[in-house]
């Protein structure tokens, strides 16, 4: 399948805002960790056709494990913490194709 | 891979608006295409984990074939004039699995 992917590895991080109250990925700095994996790609020279592309979506319905991303077409669905946390992701998972375990959303 | 998918297809839909004056998707209508699959979808009760999600995304970077949407994990690409093809798009690949040929991005 990956043979006929437009990109290797696709990366949607949840930067949903609720204005209800109830939690979501945007106030737990979902923006900031996509501009900063988008700022690191770009420094790795990662962006593009045939490689990595990083880009914000609305709420992906894992609120509960937030903030969340996903990359497809690996179907890998990610917590995160800081930026550490998503320098890990892009290290091992973007650059090498080693998920990053302990990062993984399990359930 | 499917098997361990958490959506069966996972659809992100460019919604994105330049406001640099080269094209983009958001102004030809790719919200409410959006709007109409995820409505589309629930009608049809497809939406939820172990079958479909509808997203909207930021520039998904392949604007001279907007408006554009894209399946994962298959990563099939589609682009789209109105909502009788959102509805062909639904009711063929995300209900039946057969992708909708005639609206595929080939290169």
């Amino acid at each position: 399948m990956s043979d006929n992917q437009y990109y290797k590895h696709h990366v949607f991080f949840c930067t949903n805002h609720r204005d209800d109250g109830r939690e979501s990925c945007g106030p737990r700095g979902a923006e900031a960790a996509q501009k900063h994996a988008k700022k690191r790609c770009k420094e790795l020279n990662l962006n593009g056709a045939g490689k990595v592309r990083i880009n914000s979506a609305g709420c992906l319905d894992r609120c509960e494990h937030g903030p969340v991303a996903v990359v497809y077409p690996e179907g890998t669905w990610y917590t995160y913490v800081d930026t550490a946390d998503i320098d890990e992701i892009v290290d091992s998972h973007l650059v090498n194709g080693v998920e990053v375990e302990r990062l993984k959303i399990k359930e």
